[in-house]
């Protein structure tokens, strides 16, 4: 028998007796609650899923999510108040003496409350065995990711259709995340970047009420959710002719794209990937302007922890999504990314968005 | 000269020679960091705002959101790598020993990697003097809310337009999340909550494929953001007439919720509110059914900390925003909650948020 998720993650859990995921309130929720749990309702704020060397599985939970919890995995044991609370925190971790925490998702307070309510265990970061875990997908992750995409690239298709002179920032933003909807997303995959003109420049603007002009790059960075599962995509078009710098621009982020997304592939170094496509902007006109990563694990949450960078000591998985995602960024000018979601395998990568990456002039 | 946001947030920490905000990855960031900076650009992931004593505050940021800092209040350090950012986060705190964290928003890495970095220090809670400070709202951050308020409070008008026998949850949701842009909201507070028949006893019930079908409640519990700032409001209708014990359960709930808002104003206990409303529905066939808290505070997060639950200790001051939202859930048969946004003023509270309260037919 295939084994459960839960099971999966305490195989990866090297010396821990048990792992906890700790949801403070919102939005400090942990997503790993929701891979193990395979919930698809709930809030589950206060909720702790606990997961032992046997590989069974505690699901601590209010009264509050008591029908949600009953729908998915693990073992249920819902509290109607704090003391109840601990003495099933309690019981979970009796006998551990290496307690694992996702340590860059749960709160402080949440780790020393645990710590308080369950008496003396060390505890350790588990966030590579759960990041080991949750970034190699099963087919039902890899389908609901897919569905994303789908939606995603129908809004990256129809962006030409939303620009002309004078539309803000904020109004194409404000289309773009209907559209997700009325296709069927369940929500975006993060806050909606859309960059005309010298915005474009900064990696992580905002919307805001600046209207588009002849000559204006028009950037927008999205996703879409579907099952909790994100897309994430990045397209750049313009307004009318641009400077010219900003079309060679264009061309070497296409290029470089290309060449990371040619290193994707099961067995490969993560930084590869990186390395390549920074080689062609550093070999270019455009040196020092590629000023982030080439990518990033995607699953649940948009960032999840495969990084895709020059200094990334990760192996990349058959089952492993990630962002491909080269910029060039000039002040005061613009600034260009290309950005697909990729599923690594056996041979390659599979890409998963879709939409025309030439240079595009509105 | 009116205090700085910061200036308030240190003068509430009593005791502490500094308070550090630290946002680790995405979602794992916390608004306190743009409350002070009033930023309203930038994902600022791996920053960190640090308020002094003297009410300075170093704002540690990378360089991919230099523009975006330098638009915001404070003294902005940018790092290109990490040995640059442990400099500044040691420059920021030298000389401090006790040191304030936002210990339910930053993570337990966030915590341990600042203490790592700045030596020895004793870290303690200060999340009690963040929530003071940001509970009282200011002019701009009530007219913010004020939009957010008023955008979702049309969505809320036009629910029975949007209802009829066969629809599913997740089509009026995105239906009800798309207005929410077109009418200029810049995102959901919350992930919109639709729940029809039984389903509407899940006080956190996502949306799913459920059809409506005649005589099924429709619960509706959504909010707006707009500059940020969080709408909150619960409508529930019913499509044909429901069993006679839900229309009882709507009356009880509405008149809860009146009382409880009778309760809203300057120097009040919060739990008077929760008590008053509870009471009506213990008081009634429906002891016990009223299963979570009236109200809880709302800002740039959607839960704030403003508990207007039997169990609180606070008391309510002008310039707070709290929800108001009694519920009865009958497991098997359906709920009903009632919510508005409230203002709390000095003799009283401004209901922010409208729509038609009276047992609605559709």
């Amino acid at each position: 028998m295939a084994k459960t998720r839960a099971e999966r993650l305490i195989s990866n859990a090297d010396g821990m007796d048990a792992v906890v995921i700790a949801n403070d309130g919102e939005p400090f929720l942990d997503s790993t609650f929701w891979y193990l749990t395979e919930q698809t309702s709930g809030t589950f704020e206060g909720s702790f899923a606990v997961v032992r060397k046997d590989g069974s599985m505690d699901v601590i939970v209010s009264v509050l999510e008591e029908e949600s919890a009953n729908a998915g995995k693990g073992d249920v044991r819902v509290y109607h108040d704090r003391e109840e609370r601990e003495r099933f925190i309690r019981d979970a971790l009796s006998g551990c003496s290496k307690v694992g925490f996702n340590m860059h998702s749960a709160t402080y307070a949440a780790v020393q409350y645990i710590k308080k309510v369950a008496g003396e265990f060390e505890p350790v970061d588990a966030g590579k065995a759960i990041g080991d875990t949750v970034s190699v997908k099963d087919a039902k992750e890899i389908e609901a990711t897919r569905r994303a995409c789908g939606i995603s690239s129908k809004v990256a298709a129809e962006i030409p259709d939303y620009l002309s002179e004078g539309v803000s920032e904020r109004e194409v933003a404000a289309r773009m995340d209907s559209r997700i909807r009325e296709l069927g997303g369940t929500g975006n995959a993060f806050d909606t970047i859309a960059a005309f003109g010298e915005y474009s420049s900064q990696p992580h603007h905002m919307p805001c009420d600046y209207r588009l002009k002849k000559g204006d790059t028009a950037l927008f960075d999205f996703g879409s959710k579907y099952d909790r599962y994100c897309s994430d995509m990045t397209r750049t078009v313009f307004l009318g002719k641009p400077p010219e710098i900003l079309e060679r621009a264009y061309e070497i982020v296409r290029e470089a794209q290309a060449a990371g997304i040619g290193e994707y592939r099961d067995g490969a170094e993560a930084k590869a990937a990186d390395l390549a496509a920074r080689k062609i902007i550093d070999d270019s006109e455009f040196k020092g302007k590629f000023i982030h990563s080439f990518g990033h694990g995607i699953g649940m949450d948009v960032h999840q922890d495969i990084s895709v960078s020059p200094r990334s000591d990760q192996i990349l998985r058959a089952g492993n999504i990630v962002s491909a995602e080269p910029g060039i960024y000039i002040p005061g000018v613009g600034g260009i990314r290309i950005e697909d979601t990729c599923l690594i395998t056996e041979n390659g990568c599979e890409i998963l968005t879709s939409f025309d990456h030439s240079f595009t002039v509105v």
